[in-house]
């Protein structure tokens, strides 16, 4: 089965996002007085062909952990479908 | 009312996604030989004060238009949800 993982991996909330204050400012500047508190990370999707959805949930898991993220800086949370045929 | 919006960027499927391919070769590699098609985008979370869920609709919608992506190369979706008090 192909099963589809959308993965988002944010900067820890603890941790200052120097990209996500300059993007507020901006904002505020360009007439968006009204937004605040802009964070900013990364979206990933991939497929990943599994016997189960379980196991497929276990492997994205791991590929945070050990590849996609540094787990000192940033968190993360994904959530998987299976692909139509 | 402040709501929250999730915004995801992704390079348009028309695109190579450089880095996207990059991370696919390298999780092959690494022992995840059944993923494929990994595509990297942004996810960006803020916060806005509005009158109403529409006018911030409108406005995020209007933020990623002007600011936030390069509608050349990259599509966007989000959500809002209203923060709880």
């Amino acid at each position: 089965m192909k099963f589809i993982a959308e993965i988002d991996i944010m900067p820890l909330k603890a941790l200052l996002d120097p990209q996500g204050k300059a993007v507020t400012q901006s904002m505020k500047k360009l007439g968006f007085d009204n937004v605040s508190n802009v964070r900013i990370g990364k979206h990933i999707t991939l497929e990943i062909e599994s016997d189960s959805k379980e196991k497929a949930m276990e492997q994205v898991n791991e590929a945070c952990r050990k590849i996609l993220t540094n787990p000192i800086i940033e968190g993360y949370n994904y959530t998987i479908r299976e692909v139509e045929k």
